[in-house]
């Protein structure tokens, strides 16, 4: 089966176990993986790694797209090979070693480590790990279900192991648009206008001869495990639609919007699911990965197009797809997610933009990683590029957390990651807040009398009025008092009086 | 002499007094007018409205490119003209009365303004008031010493009024390049490359029937206030070149650097001055403002092309300058402020972008803009533009201010506007930290060891040591103790203990 695989003569003779692909690797190096939202991840090289961590106490900086499936970053933070580990991750076990200081994770913008690399801003990536489809005849490596920063990696590290997926259907060859930015000074437009462009190549161009192994693998991507939409994620998703149909009818969209791009985790699908059924019709997305409510908006006809870097599904759904890759051969793309994430073109496309904050403040200022502005949840992502640069920036979450113990709306956030700036709209299941325009102080108020849940609303309303008055300034705050419900529940178990 | 500045036909017909076409303003009405850190705003208008507010009570949104000069915003803002004001100012009347809750004011990046009203995410401009050293044969505009946000207002406003300085040399003709993005969806790549490179037109155009009056005046822009180098921004600069001919040295960058871009401000500027006789050479600027360093670069020989947004000169430079605008023309443009901190072309391009913080913290997040969290200084102005989208982000800051009772680097910034992601470089007349590549706990211990003023250092490592043990997490902090340095200042009017 392998050998219409590996198209470009003789490669085969690389063609070798990952143990022994994995006595490649010498301490220090960096490595870059693929693996974007668990989809397209190497499935063997991390267990083989973590093997060489234990036995040889290997230790390594590791680059991937974003977050690896399979337990894989478990398994090799739990070996002790990750001494540095960037962009992304989401990982119960390798979130554990972050948070106690014993991994050095990097939380970056995921368009900026393929530019970083290129720079030099980062040391220069040793090996690159690629789970592929296939090796086409000129020696081009087509990725599976992601592309990431595999383009990057392979292009730049002086070898290249192939993980070779055999359960990855063939299908999936075509779908890819590889396109590489060049270097600075003197690079040019990036020329990709509409979202179904393509723009690059059908496969990651390296010269084979840098292809030091190619290890056969046949596992699965790990499914998706987001919950599906419940009352209140229902009630988010309202609210943004509804608001969306209001820019409609003010004129300011047309029916099929423009360019979605929507957030990682329950949170966010669930507002995308919303959509199905809504009256915009004739619309496109522009966004990092497509989780299933993209595919319900494919199927329901309502998405004309949908552009990504990875495709994370459901078991079900994830299948469906693998077996019917036809059915959507000519409404997908996948990028770099230099370039699905790209400044550039986000801000040309002009992006309705969804994404999810643990918390966000009076101001709006949003914290959507550092759980009690200490511990690291996932990262930020790709969530500052699009907030950054889309036409519309909405945030949404729940008004409350952990049983209600704890309001997502504060007086102060207590880590920022995406500032008043960079957000438009936010919007809980009690209501959303457009703060095009306003000030902060305008801000505060609409965001108490929306967002905030009930139970919170008295005491973040007495909050802000006595800031304004004790404190004052464009943003009133006490500073003696503005994490005070965050210590109480820290204290107490609930940010309840 | 102002026939030879009224080139098209019959347009004189329009020429007004200032009182007569502050007539033309109703209540609530939206303005747009041309002024950005202090150069070419409009000198007689503003006076004429504050007297319309002073007599009829008038009351408008006021939007301009960034400052003004001439203490216009003060005056307008003393008569209670200004309900709301945005994206920037520099005024301390009128930053009192922002602190206090009068003035509205919406502080945003300045490469957005332009395009949040083109989206209609800002209420339509009604009236443009633009400062002119011409109006050309086909009715275009041509701005004096800045272009700011001047050309997306005359092309939406309903009315265009003109100010036509006569102090002004005809001369600034031709320095300006005018180019006004696309519509959206639809938008075309801007096909900047290079910092010298015209894209646009010689002037705004507008349908000369939509320009309801012409005003006369002929005084100067206000010169700039910043203080020339001293020891500190002197230190400052020697630790910022020297980082940079490491970066030369380790082959990252070629001796004519990347474009730079400095912000306002005095250590901004001195930063800039430092480069003066430095090895560097065939350098280029692509930035919002220049300051005299950036003529003292063009003097030296060292800068062979400046582009920027507006020019900002100390009295005697301006005058020179005015006098002698041939000696500069081949090596100077003016653009819109969207294009000169346009997020596409500054990550194309990959600038060194040098910006000042008001504080720092810990980890790298910056604080440019509220004092002690909630009073409003002037702006975020084009840096989030600049940090975001550079090659290299670099911040600045003196270790201490107000004599050195509050220290620039504290435990947490009391208000974030560029965070971690965005920061690569930061640096005191201490040292200089540079934290590509770390985690927050890495960058920490650069930051207090190379940047913290020494009479702060024990208390700010005491601090880090604390939280590391106490909390933990990926950014260790003490929420019960982040601000304590803040509230000793409030209480005691310094930070030291
Ligand atoms: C913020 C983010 C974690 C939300 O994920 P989600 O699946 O939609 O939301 P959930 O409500 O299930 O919350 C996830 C967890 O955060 C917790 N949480 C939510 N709000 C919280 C708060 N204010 N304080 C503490 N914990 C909170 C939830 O309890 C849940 O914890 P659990 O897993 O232990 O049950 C996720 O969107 C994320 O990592 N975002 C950052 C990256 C990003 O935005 N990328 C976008 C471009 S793809
Ligand atoms: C941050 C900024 C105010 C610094 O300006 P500067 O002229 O270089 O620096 P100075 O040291 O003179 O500081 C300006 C004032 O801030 C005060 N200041 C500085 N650090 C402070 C701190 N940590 N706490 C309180 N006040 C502080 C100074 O005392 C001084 O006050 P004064 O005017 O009452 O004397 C200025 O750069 C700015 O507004 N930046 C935001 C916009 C921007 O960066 N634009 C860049 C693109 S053009």
């Amino acid at each position: 089966m392998h050998t219409k695989r590996i198209r470009f003569p003789g490669l085969e003779k690389r063609l070798m176990s990952a143990q022994e692909a994995a006595e490649l690797f010498r301490d220090g190096m960096v490595v870059g993986m693929s693996g974007f939202t668990k989809a397209g991840d190497c499935k063997a090289m991390p267990a083989a790694l973590a093997e060489r961590a234990r036995r040889d106490g290997l230790s390594i900086t590791l680059i991937t797209g974003a977050s690896l499936g399979n337990d894989s970053d478990g398994v090799m933070a739990e070996a002790g090979l990750l001494a540095r580990r960037m962009p992304f991750q989401g990982d119960a076990t390798l979130r554990r070693k972050i948070n106690a200081g014993e991994v050095m994770f990097i939380d970056q913008h995921l368009s900026e480590t393929a530019e970083q690399l290129r720079a030099g801003n980062l040391d220069a990536i040793d090996i690159a790990v690629i789970e592929a489809v296939a090796i086409t005849e000129d020696g081009g490596i087509v990725p599976s279900t992601s592309v990431g920063n595999s383009a990057n990696f392979a292009q730049q590290a002086r070898r290249v192991i192939i993980e070779l997926n055999l359960s990855m259907p063939a299908a999936l060859e075509d779908l890819h648009d590889i396109y590489v930015p060049g270097p600075r000074p003197g690079r040019r437009p990036i020329p990709l206008t509409h979202c179904g462009q393509r723009i690059g190549t059908r496969a990651i161009e390296v010269d084979p001869a840098r292809i030091a192994a190619i290890v056969l693998t046949d596992s699965p991507d790990s499914p998706s495990t987001i919950l599906p939409p419940d009352a209140e994620t229902q009630s988010i998703a309202r609210h943004v639609v509804g608001f969306l149909q209001g820019e409609v009818d003010a004129g300011r969209l047309e029916p099929s919007l423009l360019p979605l791009q929507a957030g990682i985790g329950t949170i966010a699908n669930a507002v995308l699911h919303g959509l199905v059924g809504s009256p915009f019709s004739g619309m496109t997305m522009y966004s990092e990965v497509l989780q299933d409510s993209a595919f319900d908006l494919l199927d329901s006809g309502q998405l004309t197009f949908a552009s990504a870097s990875s495709i994370t599904l459901s078991e079900r759904r994830h299948q469906a797809f693998l077996d019917d890759v036809e059915r959507y051969r000519s409404r997908l793309l996948l990028r770099p997610q230099e370039i699905s994430n790209h400044p550039e073109i986000l801000r040309r496309l002009g992006l309705i933009a969804i994404n999810t904050a643990l918390e966000f403040d009076l101001y709006g200022n949003v914290n959507s990683t550092h759980v009690g502005g200490t511990h690291m949840m996932n990262g930020i992502g790709g969530s500052g590029d699009f907030a950054r640069n889309a036409h519309l920036s909405i945030f949404v979450s729940k008004s409350v957390a952990k049983g209600g113990a704890v309001s997502s709306v504060v007086p102060m956030a207590t880590h920022v990651d995406h500032t008043e700036h960079d957000v438009d709209v936010v919007a809980t299941e009690w209501g959303l807040a457009d703060l095009r325009g306003l000030a902060p102080r305008e801000r505060a108020r609409l965001i108490i009398e929306r967002c905030c849940h009930p139970d919170f609303r008295d005491e973040l309303r007495a909050y802000f009025e006595r800031a304004c008055a004790q404190a004052g300034g464009q943003t009133p705050q006490l500073l003696g008092e503005a994490f005070a419900w965050h210590l109480r529940y820290r204290d107490t178990g609930s940010m309840r009086p």
